[in-house]
């Protein structure tokens, strides 16, 4: 089980960022998204319909207090931040754990109590990029590359994929 | 050689979303981003300014001719997709042919011609996430794992990777 956290959330700016967070968590095999820094109903909104509509029943919420939700998860945290050891030493000894797993994933000013709460800081790479890119690499190798395996059987609307086009199928 | 084409670009509303491309991009090992669609001074600026800082001289331009680009380019053609089969049955066959790579990296309304000026289009999985997303999955398979080997030699500031905390080191 896999919940994504997305801190420090601020509502015009990081709108688009903030949806593709939470829509590639979705597809690369969270079942769980929480958002904090400023309340956002409008993307509580969309993520929740794309996910009602492409199914798998994704959990979206808001939850100011960031620090009780780290302090509380049970299991494994682990933060991405482009200033911590690479992502390929430690990625065997978090998936050997078979643990419920809370990726925090930090904006632009992450508070420094983030590094110490969570079990483990991972970089993807130690160059600046984005949050989307990292969140996307890190569930990739934890989950085996589930986003180009998993199915929702809930689907109101999938794609049928071709070599050129596009074409979805509706139920 | 990797070039990456991000095409529709929308001034106020794909800003943030068009720089994580691109960063994405350079960290992920490409050497030059193109962007289309509407021109924005700003991006390319910010852009440039991290590849001065950061290192590994990044060639970042706007032309607002994508047909142009993409028929103009020597080598092979892949554009990110979510209509198209996934990345894991064409992936060995692109990376075979040891060529020049454009990385086509669509917004919100891709034109139907691009699916057929492409030599492939590719999916990394057939649900709805992020374009940079795509972009660092895609050039993290491509390259084996550039973003976490690459280093800069020009670079006037890197991270100095911490288990806890920050650090950069500036030359």
């Amino acid at each position: 089980m896999i919940t994504v956290l997305r801190l420090g959330h601020r509502r015009f700016r990081d709108m688009r960022i903030t949806t593709h967070v939470a829509l590639t968590a979705r597809a690369f095999g969270a079942k769980k998204v929480i958002l904090s820094g400023e309340k956002d109903d409008k993307i509580l909104e969309s993520v929740a319909d794309v996910a009602k509509r492409w199914g798998g029943g994704l959990e979206i919420t808001y939850d100011k207090n960031w620090k009780r939700v780290i302090k509380d998860f049970k299991g494994t945290k682990v933060h991405l931040t482009m200033f911590a050891p690479s992502m390929t030493e430690k990625i065997k000894e978090i998936k050997a754990k078979k643990d419920s797993l809370l990726l925090i994933v930090g904006g632009e000013k992450v508070p420094g109590e983030v590094f110490q709460m969570a079990d483990y800081n991972i970089a993807i790479g130690n160059q600046p990029h984005s949050e989307v890119a990292a969140t996307a690499i890190f569930l990739h190798e934890y989950t085996n590359g589930a986003e180009f395996k998993t199915t929702f059987k809930d689907a109101k609307i999938k794609v049928d994929p071709l070599e050129r086009g596009r074409k979805t199928v509706e139920n």
